[in-house]
């Protein structure tokens, strides 16, 4: 065993680093961490953990670092020894952290929220634990059959029909563009084996308040961002359904074929609902795709009393919902439900002879994916499923649609801020007002721009901003389980101080 | 507050649940699991790794369990009201983890490696402790500069130039996709804006031995799978150069332009290394991109000794390199190396208004890739350099490289088996021989295809298959830090007893 009597063992790694000297290794004995290290491992990050959840509310959400700082603090290159762990997670919070923007901050009110539960930590733990890779059901038969059960539950628990099956990809991104591959396949004519560049012109539609996932979609899969059409949207900023019927017919008139309509319930900037039943109408009527991205909204589906935003949603082809931005998963758990394995298989599958197995009538989930490799995910579902329960989960959902119903009152009545579109889910836009002398939008723009600025340097709470209309507007979003009335009302606080310190005070808040 | 004294409470975890009934939520406390419960969980789930990594050598590699077995014990809904963690992590033992292979199995050998060292499960619960999305600069400024400074490490590590530079996905299958995009951006024209319909047809060529990844991202990326050239290879499974320069000749004058060139380091099957700098020259003198797939034994580039294998790697457009294939991070993580980042912010970066940013000038990582949401997961390579150090891994890979040669040797000197390629890195392809008598190369096969489902069937180890030249060739690979000595002994023993369960005893084995 002399050849494996090398210099370094990684066995040490609780104690200081011994340069290029450590025992041998003994045949038998792991190469790795001994159990006790790792142990040890565990339970100062379960600690760190515990205490960083304690006490993220007191940081600032978004760091305050400039570009390159953190960079320019760590070493230029690896270690060429190890190094004990204790070691790393004080570098960890001395070096990274403070460089982090705060995910977790129950004052994370940017974006969309995601938000890591207690039970999907532990559940991350699991994955790491077991390790699996679930490409072939052959490479983890219960990694693949559970994720079929976990994407049945989330079916079942947001009233989707029974017809339709799913598989749990890293984001949204690659959700829509995975049903884009399978939409183009359906349009198109053999465009797996001969690709686009012989065939017919391919078409996708969304509003111009789509998320720019699928636009990013067309131009990887080869349609261009030209193909892109952009409909117009009405006041409340929905897909305008008769501006789609004639962009359809336009393009069909030239030979342009609908691959794809992407309706969206719950849009990026105000949490807008598409009229799904009639755009399906249109699909149905065009042998379009339908796609409905309801990455952030569609976990409301599971409040009875919202289902019927979601109309129309079941006769879509694909959906796309993911658990990590308002169930609280970690990231990444992005959930794609489709009616019909089969272009999604005709697309992407491929089994080369280093993959083929002799399991027989199998499902390998890599068949409706770009990727081979596949993390463990539907642990994540599981585990929340099971320690929430999906009572829990629609209480967590009532109480941030309440809370973000409460903020938009509060800005109603408020005199220097206007809601600019009725809250929507838990999302809420609005904007500062420039006072009684009249501004140009330009005086109005900067304001808002500068107040957005105040808030988010002081750390308390972190807002957004979108464009509406070619106007900037504030946002809030609210999707943290951390995110407590307290942390909404510092929000309101935090805005008035930045408004009053821009435009003086006008006599207090609304309430 | 009494919209907010729902009626469940998420927050009873350990305790039995309550059906519908649960103690007011008090403004300020949280709706997430209590820091008790969530620590009672992170200890048992870490008691649970522990014990799971001291026992899973002695459970089958390959799970006994029929297809459909494990959904059909698992209830058809999520349950309404929340369950005990400790209940959760008994089903997780029960139910689940007898339906897994097991990856961090010490008798793995089949596929390439992807087995998770102890620095990589701590990294794991550090990036489920900070749940961050590195999507942008601005959405963790920390995450995306180590991010920037770890993919250097490597690089420096592997001895590539500086003028390398790189990010982490989650697969090579994605990383190869992304890097076929930036490439199909420099050959056609104006891609990302008209698409490929109108343009002009562009190829691939990979070796008749590289990894179906290339051929995906073809059909994915919109060229289709009659635009990859499978170039044959010599007699060591090495991509014939002279064929290569002859099917760009070909294809360019018949007006095709040659978009990407996909060399391989260290194939799926056997291991072999493509001529990468002659192939370089071809891409330098056709303007083809030349992408490296070096997905496994990229990480081999580590050892000063095997640096020449990689000869002409430096000369790429772009490099794919799997820290979670040899290096020991757990699943996914994926190092995309290239050269000049202006062809995939052109392919692939879109800023829309709600994530526009006034950082200045900062890397936003989610322009090199397609999902916008990031994990992470440079945490994983951070970690795992301080904690094993470059000499730990170097050392780590020298071991498996020892043992793969010793097990290639044993087999060499077998009257049963002959060795179908040279050992490559730790990878070895051989085949059982029928005997004597003359046999049909159907009926070898079939031998071949007994030998290792008998193997695979007793559990101890997993070897997977390939087809060489149109024959069924078994196939062990090492790479996992739990291999040890005696488990490749334990393959040689398994083998010999199958392949005499098939014979007849031929009169021991080879030593």
């Amino acid at each position: 065993m002399s050849e494996r009597e090398h210099g370094v063992s990684a066995t040490d790694g609780v104690t200081t680093a011994r340069p290029g000297a450590g025992p041998p290794a003994a045949a038998g004995t792991t190469r790795d961490w001994s159990a006790e290290t790792l142990r040890d491992a565990l339970d100062r990050t379960s600690r760190w953990l515990l205490g960083y959840r304690e006490r993220v509310g007191s940081l600032p959400v978004l760091p305050r670092t400039a570009p390159g700082e953190i960079r320019a603090a760590l070493p230029a290159r690896a270690p060429r020894d190890p190094e004990p762990f204790e070691r790393v997670l004080e570098d960890f919070e001395r070096l990274i952290v403070p460089g982090l923007t705060h995910w977790n901050h129950p004052g994370f009110l940017a974006y969309f929220a995601s938000a890591t539960r207690g039970p999907s930590v532990a559940a991350e733990l699991m994955i790491a634990a077991v390790g699996v890779n679930a490409m072939l059901w052959r490479t983890s038969p219960a990694a693949t059959e559970l994720e079929l059960v976990v994407v049945d539950w989330l079916r079942e628990a947001l009233g989707l029909p029974e017809g339709l099956r799913g598989v749990i990809l890293d984001t949204a991104s690659t959700s829509s563009f995975t049903a884009l591959l399978a939409a183009r396949e359906r349009a198109g004519e053999r465009v797996r084996e001969t690709g686009l560049a012989g065939g017919p012109p391919l078409a996708v539609y969304v509003s111009d308040q789509a998320h720019s996932s699928l636009e990013k979609a067309a131009i990887a899969g080869g349609l261009g961002r030209a193909a892109v059409r952009r409909i117009p949207t009405d006041r409340g900023f929905r897909m305008d359904v008769d501006a789609l019927a004639r962009a359809i017919a336009d393009d069909r008139s030239r030979g342009v074929r609908p691959a794809l309509i992407g309706a969206t319930a719950g849009t990026t900037s105000t949490a807008s609902v598409d009229p799904v039943a009639p755009i399906a109408r249109v699909a149905e009527d065009t042998g379009a795709w339908l796609h409905v991205d309801a990455a952030y909204a569609g976990s409301a589906a599971l409040l009875p009393e919202l289902r019927d935003r979601f109309e129309g949603w079941e006769r879509a082809d694909s959906i796309v919902v993911n658990p990590h931005k308002w169930l609280g998963t970690s990231l990444d758990c992005s959930v794609l439900f489709f009616r019909d394995p089969a272009p999604f298989r005709e697309a992407l599958a491929l089994t080369p002879a280093y993959l083929a197995s002799e399991d027989g009538e199998v499902v390998n989930l890599m068949d409706f994916g770009l990727p081979l490799g596949r993390r463990f995910r539907a642990l994540k579902l599981w585990v929340l499923f099971r320690c929430v329960g999906v009572d829990g989960l629609a209480a967590s959902l009532r109480e941030d649609i309440e809370l973000a119903r409460r903020f938009a009152n509060r800005i109603e009545r408020h005199p220097r801020f206007r809601l600019l579109a009725p809250p929507s889910f838990s999302t809420v836009c609005f904007r500062a007002e420039p006072g009684a002398a009249p501004a140009t939008d330009e005086v109005a723009d900067a304001l808002n721009r500068r107040v957005l600025e105040r808030v988010n340097r002081r750390g308390r709470v972190f807002l957004s901003h979108t464009e509406l209309d070619g106007r900037y507007v504030l946002r809030l979003s609210i999707g943290s389980v951390h995110t407590r009335p307290t942390h909404v009302e510092e929000a309101l606080a935090e805005l008035d101080a930045a408004v009053e310190a821009e435009l003086g005070s006008p006599g207090g808040p609304g309430e």
